[in-house]
C-alpha cells in the first residue's frame, strides 16, 4: 500500500514522517502526471509546488487556516491531499474542475482562473476574520508571473498597511506562462542570488516583512519555514524559490510548453495529437511576415501568452518589433494605443477573457483618443471552457464602446481584407474577432470598413438571416433548411459587430416578416439586441439567437448549442413557429 | 506689462532669467487662481506644479520633446504657457477643457482624466519614437496618488526593461485626492527623509535609474535637474518633492478640499455656494449609522474618493470599518468581494467612470463567485461631464454581467428598501445605481428583490412607458402629456436594470401597441435593448429612449436631452408618430 493510499484528508498528512512525506511527494507527482498526460492540463505549475503543498498541509490546519491560490492552476497536489484524488483516476478525470472551487471542497474558497487576485482575496478574508474575532492563518500563494499584474501590486500596497495575520507565499519559479518580462525580475534575481539579503527589495518597499527560502522543493525546509511564521501577527512575504516542472525532466527542460499541455506521452513528453496545421493564426502570421517585408512599422504586443498566437516565431525573427508585457493587460492597451498615436502600427493580441482586465483602457485610452491600434481578440465564442475563461461575453462588452470599430470576419479572405483596411487607415481603433471554427474560404468583397456595410449573400423574402462572424455557416444551413419548407430566405453576412447598417436593415423590413440574428456569444449587449432595438418601430418580428447571460462551467459546446437553440434544426423550428 | 503678458509660447519662457521665471510663477499661479475661484476646478494640483511646469518648458523643447501628464488635472500652468492663457480670462473660462487634449494644442498628446496612464502612454511614445529613429525626450509626469494604481506599476515594470530615453517625473506632494493609503507610502517617506538615499527604493526595484530633488518648488533647482537628464539614453525616475497648493494658504492648509473645489472666495477660500443639504448621499449615510448601531458587520470601501460619498465622517466614527484603498479600483472589488464571501457586509462605493477599471474583477471575482458585496454606483447618468468622466455608460457595461443584481431606485424609500434587502441576503452581489436628480420621495412596495418584479404605477392601454431609475419622473410627465392627446398610457417603474420581468412584459403586449423604454444612459447594451429583444417576437412596437453610443465633451445635459429626444415633448411626438 502506497503512502497516498492512506492519505484522504489533510489530517492524514500530519502524522507522516519527513521520509514518508518525501515518498508522498513522489506519489502525488506521479498522480498529477498520470492525469495531465492522459487528458492535458497544467503540468509545470503543479509539479513545482508539490512539496510546498504537502508542507502547507503538514503545518497548517486547512480549512480553518485558509489557502488562497493565485490562478489556482497549481492546485492538483492540493486537490489530491484534500479528498479529491479520485479525480486523477481513469474515467474520473473530469469529475473535478481544473481550478479551485468552493462548490467542490471546503478546502477551496474561490473560483478563479485569472491571475493576480490571491493577495486581494486573502486580505479580504483576513480583514473579515478580524471582524469576526477569529484567529486562523490566511495564506495566499502567488507566482512570480502573476506579480506583474497591476491588481497584485495594488494588493501588496494595501497589505503593507494591514496589521494582522497574513502570509503571502511568493512562489518564484522564474517563469510566467512564458519567460518573465519587466525590470522587477532583475530585483527578484538579485534577491535569489543574495538569498533574500539584498537591501533593495520589491516586497519591503510595500512595507512588508520578508523571508527567503532557497530550497523550495525541500519539504523539511518548507515545514521549518512555515512553522516559524504560523500565527504571525502581521503580513509577511515568504519568497520561496521553486523549480517549475520539478521531478519531471521534459517539463523542466521545456518549461513554457509544459506550463499547460495537451495529452502527452509520459515517457518522452511528446504530444499525443499533432498540432493542427492551417489555422487563422497561421494565416495571420503569414500576413504579418508579408507586411514586415513591405516595411510597415508593425509591432506585435501581447500579455504573457505568445504561444496562443504563435508569436514566438515572430519574436525571434523581429525582436525589435515584439513586446511581451508580462501579465499586464491594462498596460498593453494604453501602451499600444500610444504607439499607434505616434505612427507605429501595433497589433495587440488578446484572449477575450483576459482583455476584460483592460476594459477601462479600451474606453479611455484607445477609444476616446481614437488611436488606430488593431486589437485581435481570440476565444470570443460559445465554447466548453470553464467559467473563469468563458469567452462568450466578448461581444457583450467590447461592442458597446464608442469610437471602436469591431469586425467579425467569416473567412480567411475577410480577415485579411479587414487587416489590410485597418492598417491602411489612421482614424480609429479596430477590434477584429478571430473566427474559431476552422479556416473557411469565402471571397471578400468589401475593402472599405469605415462605414458599416452588411453583405447580401442571398436575396430572398419573408425571412432574413443575419449570421455574424463565426456562426455564419449556421446561417447558410438554416437558409437551406428553410428552403425545404418552401421559404427562400435572405442571407446576410453583417461583418460589423457593433455598427448597424441602418439603410440595409430598413430595406429588409419591406419584404421580410421575420428578421433573425445569430451570434457566437451572450445576447445581452451584443449584436442582435442592437438590431432588435433599431427594428422596434418597424412592423417586423425579430428573433435573436445567441447565448444566455450566464456562466457555464465546462459544459460541452454541443450541449450549449441545444440549450440556446443554436442548432439549425431548432432555429428553423423557432422561425417556422413565428411565421404561423 | 507683466512677464506673462510677454509669454505666448514655450519659446518665450526660454529667454527669461531665473528672477523673471520666479515672477512668472507668481503670475501663473494668480492666473490659475483667478479661474478656479470663479468657476471651480482643480486647485492644489495646479498650484503645486507651477514651478515644475515652468522649468520643463525652460529646459525642454515642447512639442518636439513631449510632456505626458497623468490625469492631466495639473496642466493649467502648462496650458497658460502653451498659448491658452485666454482660457483663464473672464468670459472665456469654458473655451478650453480642464484636461489635456490633442485637439486643443500641439503641446498635448492625450485626452485623459483617469489616473495612472502616463508611464504606459510615455513608454508607447518612446518606443514609437525609436522605431522612427527620432531622438526627442519623452517625459511622463505622475503624482504619488496615481502610483498606487495597478496600471502605473505595470508600466514601471515594463519601463525597467526599456533601453532608451524616458524621463518619469514623480511629483510627490504627499497626497492623493485624499491622504495616501498603502505600505508603499512609507517607502516614499523614507526616500524623502533620506533625500533619496535609502537603499530600499520602490523605483529601483523595477530596475529604474533614480534621482531625488527636495526643492520641488524651486525653479532653479528644477532647471538644474532637468538639464542633467535631458537627452538621457535610458529610463530615469525624477522623484521631486513638491507642495500641493503651493503659494496659496487655504489650499495648503486644507489639501483635500482644495484638490478640486467649486467656485470660492479668493480671500478666504470659502465656497461661494453652500453645499446642498439633503441628498441621496446623506440618506445613505444616515442609513449606515443605523445599521452600524444594529451591529451589522458593515465595512465601507472606496478608492481614493471618500469626499464624493461623504465617507470622511463615517471613517472618523468607525475607523475599523472604513477602507480607502488608494487609487486601486481593481483591488476594492476583489478585496471587498472576499470580505463578503467570509461573512462581512462590505459596501463598495464607486463613481461609475472609475469602476470601469475593475471590470474583470466584477466578472471574475464578485459575479462568478456570487459574493454578496454591495456596490454603490454614482454618476451613472447622462450629464454635461467631460468625456473622460462620462458616466452614461454605466448600464451599458454593468448590466451585462451574469450573476449580478443591478437595481435602479427612483426614490429615497426605494433606495433604503433595496439596501435592506441586499444586506439581509447572502446569495448574490448587488449593484445599486444611485439616482442623481434630487431626492424624491415615493413609497416603496417591493421588499424582495431576488426575482425581477416591475412595478405597475398606472394601468392604461395602447402605450406603456417603462421609465427606469433616475428618469422615472420623465415617465410621469409623458403619461400626463399623452393624456392630453386622449391616450391613457400605462406607467411602469422597472426597478431592475438587467433582469427582465418576462411575465410582466408578455402581459403588456396584450393591450398595448407601443412599449416605450426610458433610461438615463447609453442605449447600447442597456435596459431598453434587452426589452426590445425580448419583445421581438411579439406583435408590438418598441421605442427605446436613451443616449447614443458616443463620447460627449462637456456638452450640457439639456442639449443632450434634446439630441436624444429625451424631453417629454419630443418623446410624446415620437410616440404619437408611431401610433398613426
Amino acid at each position: 500500500m502506497s503512502i497516498l493510499d492512506k492519505v484522504n484528508t489533510p489530517a492524514d498528512v500530519k502524522n507522516l514522517t519527513i521520509s514518508e512525506l518525501n515518498e508522498l511527494a513522489t506519489e502525488v507527482r506521479a498522480t498529477v502526471l498520470h492525469k495531465v498526460s492522459n487528458v492535458g492540463g497544467h503540468v509545470g505549475p503543479n509539479l513545482g509546488v508539490t512539496e510546498l503543498t504537502i508542507a502547507l498541509h503538514k503545518v497548517f490546519n486547512s480549512p480553518v487556516d485558509k489557502f488562497i491560490w493565485d490562478v489556482s492552476h497549481q492546485t492538483y497536489p492540493h486537490k489530491i491531499l484534500t479528498g479529491r484524488k479520485a479525480g486523477f483516476t481513469d474515467g474520473h478525470f473530469h469529475d473535478i474542475t481544473p481550478y479551485t472551487s468552493q462548490h467542490e471542497s471546503e478546502h477551496d474558497f474561490f473560483t478563479v482562473g485569472h491571475t493576480s487576485t490571491s493577495v486581494a482575496n486573502a486580505l479580504g478574508f483576513a480583514k473579515a476574520r478580524d471582524l469576526k474575532g477569529n484567529k486562523e492563518n490566511i495564506i495566499a500563494v502567488i507566482g512570480d508571473g502573476s506579480i506583474s499584474g497591476g491588481l497584485a501590486m495594488e494588493a501588496l500596497n494595501n497589505a503593507g498597511d494591514f496589521d494582522s495575520n497574513l502570509i503571502i507565499i511568493f512562489n518564484d519559479n522564474q517563469m510566467s506562462i512564458a519567460e518573465n518580462h519587466g525590470g522587477l525580475y532583475r530585483n527578484l534575481a538579485e534577491l535569489r542570488e543574495t538569498k533574500g539579503a539584498a537591501a533593495n527589495n520589491f516586497f519591503k518597499t510595500f512595507g512588508l516583512d520578508y523571508k527567503y527560502l532557497e530550497e523550495g522543493n525541500d519539504i523539511e525546509a518548507l515545514i521549518h519555514l512555515f512553522e516559524e511564521v504560523k500565527d504571525i501577527n502581521h503580513p509577511i512575504v515568504l519568497h520561496i524559490h521553486t523549480e517549475k516542472g520539478h521531478g519531471y525532466a521534459p517539463a523542466i527542460e521545456n518549461k513554457e510548453n509544459f506550463h499547460w499541455r495537451g495529452a502527452f506521452d509520459l515517457e518522452t513528453g511528446a504530444l499525443k495529437a499533432a498540432p493542427s496545421t492551417k489555422s487563422y493564426i497561421s494565416v495571420m502570421l503569414d500576413y504579418l511576415d508579408k507586411k514586415m517585408a513591405e516595411g510597415l512599422p508593425l509591432v506585435a504586443i501581447n500579455a504573457a501568452i505568445p504561444g496562443i498566437f504563435g508569436l514566438k516565431q515572430f519574436a525571434s525573427k523581429y525582436p525589435e518589433r515584439y513586446i511581451d508585457a508580462g501579465i499586464a493587460e491594462q498596460f498593453t492597451i494604453t501602451f499600444g494605443g500610444a504607439m499607434a498615436a505616434y505612427g507605429a502600427r501595433p497589433i495587440i493580441f488578446h484572449n477575450s477573457t483576459f482583455l476584460q482586465r483592460a476594459y477601462d483602457q479600451l474606453w479611455h485610452d484607445v477609444a476616446i483618443n481614437e488611436e488606430p491600434a488593431i486589437i485581435i481578440v481570440k476565444g470570443g465564442v460559445i465554447s466548453g471552457s470553464d467559467k473563469t475563461h468563458q469567452g462568450s461575453s466578448a461581444m457583450t462588452w467590447i461592442s458597446n464602446i464608442p469610437n471602436l470599430k469591431y469586425l467579425a470576419p467569416t473567412s480567411e479572405e475577410e480577415l485579411l481584407s479587414m487587416l489590410d483596411w485597418a492598417l491602411a487607415q489612421h482614424e480609429e481603433p479596430v477590434v477584429i474577432q478571430m473566427p474559431e471554427h476552422g479556416v473557411e474560404s469565402r471571397l471578400s468583397v468589401l475593402t472599405d470598413y469605415s462605414e458599416p456595410s452588411y453583405q447580401m449573400e442571398k436575396v430572398g423574402e419573408k425571412v432574413a438571416i443575419l449570421a455574424l462572424g463565426g456562426l455564419y455557416s449556421h446561417g447558410e444551413k438554416i437558409v437551406s433548411e428553410l428552403s425545404k419548407s418552401g421559404i427562400e430566405a435572405t442571407l446576410v453576412n453583417p461583418l460589423f459587430v457593433n455598427d448597424l447598417d441602418q439603410t440595409f436593415l430598413s430595406a429588409l423590413t419591406e419584404n421580410h416578416e421575420v428578421i433573425v440574428t445569430i451570434e457566437d456569444g451572450i445576447l445581452d449587449g451584443g449584436f442582435g439586441q442592437k438590431v432588435a432595438s433599431f427594428l422596434g418601430k418597424y412592423d417586423v418580428k425579430v428573433l435573436n439567437f445567441g447565448a444566455k447571460r450566464e456562466f457555464n462551467d465546462s459544459v460541452p459546446a454541443s450541449e450549449l448549442y441545444e440549450r440556446y437553440h443554436l442548432t439549425p434544426e431548432l432555429m428553423v423550428a423557432d422561425i417556422l413557429q413565428l411565421l404561423k
